[in-house]
């Protein structure tokens, strides 16, 4: 008979309460699936007293998440509590150094210390494992790191915040601006208390930070990545993007060229009859490509109480099996590369909309222009004038970042243009 | 340093070479990924002469399969033989008996052998990995294995025959017939040596059975399926499904019911704007659905040298890193239940396809009769006439299975039927 593998748990929000739920609910099927009991020995949060609609009862409580993670009746310390820095990351280094391995869902903590955590699990021989941390319930993190581990990985996509991706669905369906249905997913509780980790890239950017450590061999580098939210993007930019046949999604994009690691996390155009251009709704989206496997699609809730407490037990059950405790990122810390950040030099096509003064050689004007900068015109479309300015829509042929700059910066000083134009990139999924 | 994992390959065709590429191709970053060298001492195939564009000079070289699993040198037997009996099962059981771990890619010795093979295997303190067994190299049984472990599955279905995809895509998309695109995929060397593999369902049905275990901790059990392969679906059920919106998919599904453990592999309608129904050519998809995730969906390649070898690659590195050799099929074999076929009683819509004679009252005949055995009718289309028969498409409101049958023999005999109907299943997806 095996000795249970035993919990404490610190954070017990959504998830945490998730996490108690499946120990609690499932306990012969984990033993049945692991060869051994899974309990929970403590547990901490911030408010011993509020109704969490489960019982905590028989387990011990500690008021500091540093106390949780180094008892003696603990053999795995579940963070849950969340923040790149303060207990969090206080209760995790606290749980290596006493020689605990950890379970997280904390992106923003790998994100921006993932390479000294990492080296400090693998200094005491025990390990970090995030599964929760990256697009949900998911299995992004073993199908990189395990399932994926005999390809070269050539890039790594994908939509990874619900939020977004609800709010520019949102926007299209129900033909709200840009404020109203901000104000509309901030009511229904779908935005962070600081939404600009959603709406501003920046957790969906931490996703992409660490999936690009584990698919590239590098260190996790979520300063290099080029990020843009979904701010700026526009009712008017979903329907003209619609009616040239794409969708806007906030898209995450890591991949190995000749200059660097190039990760970007900003809004582009896929075509509305991919995969990720039919994603609708708060589910995640994960495209992983390799030189043996081709292309693989995962697709599944990217958030909420079951889901992301799926994904928790699932690196739970790993431990409790008793597999090996494999480097945090898949290749050992001290082994992984820095990279070189390289804002993309790929060519791509881009979508451009902008509105031109309503005068005789106007189109002329830009189309000279584009064309002097080296950017060729695939599809244009000019739509019925308003007032006294044209709109026009003009998606190119494959033209490389520099010489769309270029091209912006001329038609600003053309003459002719009404407004700014919007550039946003076109990706090839 | 690690002592290098040794393998024994027996099976030299496409993915066994594919194996050998990935390890000669990418040795270093294998030994970053599991710590250790991961190597090749010995391979077997039928003929020893034979080009396969790659050299095997530097392993040895055995022409028994049953010689090569149990050599010293050998830590792994990775068996890529093929089919359910024969030398595939007597190399699988000597090396276990050997003290062998085992990695395949034969779904069929799983779906006949599983049950036995696993217990020899759990005997042994061995184990028999399989990923490539089942949707090429979509990482599916790591999946339900591992990452959904905290689950109780719900239901596991599939498109997982890439040929068939292909046929009813190809039929739809040049508007052929079953004959012809059979043909032609046979000309293009798609089809299995025997093609009733292929178009009969029974490849579909063996990865079906062996999801079916896993997902439910029952014995495997391929002759538990309801089977009904493609040779069936003709040009003008396509189109027509088409016109109601849907797609004609062999799809297979696994649950458990009240009744006992529902599997079926048959040929299903699902909405053509779901992720099943948009899938195109050769490509396999799994959905997993579980208490806790709610559902997943995979997408990738189901063949081909490259995504079966990446399978494989998975398993062993698995077992490079050291990791615990779990149970077989997720519980240990001498636990898994019986399971009870149960031939669906859930109640489903369903598309029946019919010709009346053309003569008055015959429409309302067939409506009568649908009444009286409480099938109902949710939308009907009758076409312009053809010679002296009226084409009639409906589709019902949710019937069961036994209600269906009763309204099929009373449409036999009621005298207005110009030919048998077809009836097809719609899946709620």
């Amino acid at each position: 008979m095996s000795q249970p593998l035993r919990l404490g748990i610190a954070g017990l929000g959504t998830v945490g309460v998730g996490v108690v739920k499946i120990v609690r609910k499932h306990a012969a099927l984990l033993h049945a699936r692991t060869g051994r009991d899974v309990v929970i020995s403590a547990v901490s949060a911030r408010s011993r007293d509020k109704d969490r609609g489960v019982s905590l009862k028989s387990y011990a409580w500690e008021d500091d998440p540093v106390a949780l993670a180094t008892r003696d009746d603990v053999d795995v310390f579940v963070e849950l509590i969340g923040g790149e820095d303060g207990p969090a990351r206080d209760a995790v280094a606290a749980a290596l150094a006493a020689g605990k391995d950890v379970v997280t869902a904390n992106k923003a903590m790998l994100a921006l210390h993932g390479q000294e955590l990492a080296l400090a699990a693998e200094a005491a021989d025990r390990t970090i494992k995030f599964e929760a941390a990256v697009a949900g319930g998911i299995p992004v993190i073993k199908t990189l790191m395990e399932a994926l581990a005999g390809n070269e990985i050539t890039r790594v996509m994908g939509v990874m915040n619900g939020s977004c991706n609800y709010m520019l669905t949102r926007m299209e369906s129900a033909g709200l601006t840009y404020d109203q249905v901000f104000a509309e997913a901030d009511g229904l509780g779908y935005l962070e208390a600081d939404p600009a980790l959603d709406v501003g890239g920046i957790d969906a950017a931490h996703k992409l930070a660490i999936l690009s450590s584990i698919a590239f061999g590098t260190k996790v580098d979520f300063a290099g990545i080029e990020l843009e939210g979904i701010e700026r993007v526009s009712i008017e930019d979903i329907h003209a993007a619609a009616d040239m046949g794409y969708k806007i999604k906030l898209l995450g994009v890591a991949q190995i060229t000749g200059r660097g690691l190039e990760q970007r996390m900003q809004p582009c155009l896929v075509p509305d009859t991919s995969p990720l251009g039919q994603l609708e709704g708060g589910t995640n989206m994960v495209v992983i490509e390799g030189d043996s496997i081709g292309q693989v699609v995962l697709r599944g809730p990217g958030a909420g109480e079951g889901p992301t407490a799926s994904a928790v037990m699932s690196d739970v059950l790993d431990l409790a099996r008793g597999g090996a405790r494999g480097p945090v990122f898949g290749q050992p810390a001290k082994d992984l590369r820095t990279s070189t950040p390289a804002t993309s030099q790929l060519p791509a096509p881009y979508y451009l909309r902008m509105s031109l003064d309503d005068k005789p050689g106007a189109l002329a004007k830009i189309a000279k222009v584009l064309g002097e900068a080296g950017v060729s015109i695939d599809r244009m479309r000019q739509y019925g004038h308003r007032e006294t300015v044209a709109p026009v829509l003009i998606v190119t042929h494959k033209t490389t970042p520099a010489a769309l700059g270029q091209a912006l910066s001329a038609m600003a000083e053309s003459g002719v243009m009404a407004t700014s134009p919007v550039a946003l990139r076109i990706e090839e999924v």
